[in-house]
């Protein structure tokens, strides 16, 4: 490990950015993110062989597109750090392919309330990381993150079926909780594994705070996500 | 089962197109268009998995991606048309969920030829059949048909393919001719179980002549596709 990065004259860089940026670590999190937005799309895809209707198979469908335009703004971004997108993402692969293999869902409520509290999260993690980055990544990241508008969709699903049966409540806030501990599992275990992005969130560590700190956060608004779908965290 | 249909005035309708286009027919059309597309966004998306590299697999989802813009504009235009488009789509359903069931590619190269080759007998057979519709209707059959260019893509990879294993060949050969017995097969189902979209065919009979010679022109080019390919049929 090394602390020296290309140093950003003081006038020309903008106040929020740390001096010593690493660019490993900013591909090393773009990479991350293109493979997160990848493999959900095609988990959204996979889950919509679950749903009870054509109409709302599309619904899953056109979620999964979203997710598939993020990664192509993601892999443009990396080309045009004139990196590899395959290399970039290389190193998250196995980390969240395990999580998806570990949160399954059996049913089509539960890949409702996985696309919603997973797509969450995630969009939760990245913004917090993005305010370390350069403006123009950051601005690229936020746009990645702005809601899909499907979140109307999930959570009349949700609702809806809770009502016709209260005892699903019961079993998707167990879900919910599974779904959050595997996935800062997995979150941990990329931070230990690669470096250069640790150190990036080390880097913002003021706004950031160590990971535990950010968990607590992102559990804060996890809990706000399953109130919204009418379910205790 | 019922002849009647609105009679269009002679006045106010296009010259090529029937003095008596049964709007179930067109509805009908449109939904198994639709489904199609549906379908072939979930099957592309599946086939990725057997993908060797991630840049193949996005290449795959990209395929899929286009595929889904494709259902969302005959799903506009069902709309437009007063109807339901879970409805419009339901009457084909088994018909294509059969022939995906029983074309279910075993590895990478069979996903790629069922991709490039389903597509392109299924993009012939609209292309002929929109020749009867109205021309609002064609007009959106044609762009929903335009190449979507990932054609390269997939001769590229089994061109190199069988540059790089000459046995190949013969086993993709065989697969294709597979395809298009199964396609046709469904295609025959199709037509004897919806009078509506039959009698629409039948409508068009001095452009389409019957379904046994439209096959024999959907043939011709099936075996310019292979030859693409650098596949016999």
């Amino acid at each position: 490990m090394t602390d020296e990065g290309p140093e950003i004259p003081a006038a020309t860089a903008p106040a929020a950015v740390p001096a010593a940026l690493e660019p490993q670590g900013v591909l090393d999190l773009l990479g991350l993110i293109a493979y997160a937005q990848l493999v959900a799309f095609f988990r959204l895809s996979d889950d919509a062989a679950l749903a009870p209707t054509l109409a709302d198979k599309a619904a899953l469908a056109e979620m999964a597109v979203a997710e598939f335009g993020h990664f192509q703004l993601l892999r443009g971004r990396i080309e045009a750090l004139g990196a590899d997108v395959g290399q970039a993402m290389t190193p998250f692969v196995a980390a969240l392919d395990d999580f998806h293999a570990r949160t399954a869902p059996a049913d089509w409520l539960e890949g409702l309330v996985k696309a919603y509290v997973g797509d969450g999260i995630a969009a939760d993690f990245y913004r917090t990381v993005a305010t370390v980055l350069d403006s123009d990544t950051e601005a690229l990241v936020l746009e990645v993150l702005a809601d899909t508008g499907h979140s109307a969709f999930v959570i009349d699903r949700v609702r809806a079926a809770i009502a016709a049966d209260p005892r699903v409540a019961g079993r998707l806030a167990l879900w919910g909780r599974r779904l959050v501990g595997e996935a800062f599992g997995q979150a941990q275990r990329v931070a230990a594994e690669r470096a250069p992005l640790a150190r990036l969130l080390a880097d913002g560590s003021h706004q950031l705070g160590d990971l535990g700190r950010m968990f607590a956060s992102l559990t804060d608004a996890h809990e706000d996500r399953m109130s919204a779908l009418g379910l205790s965290s």
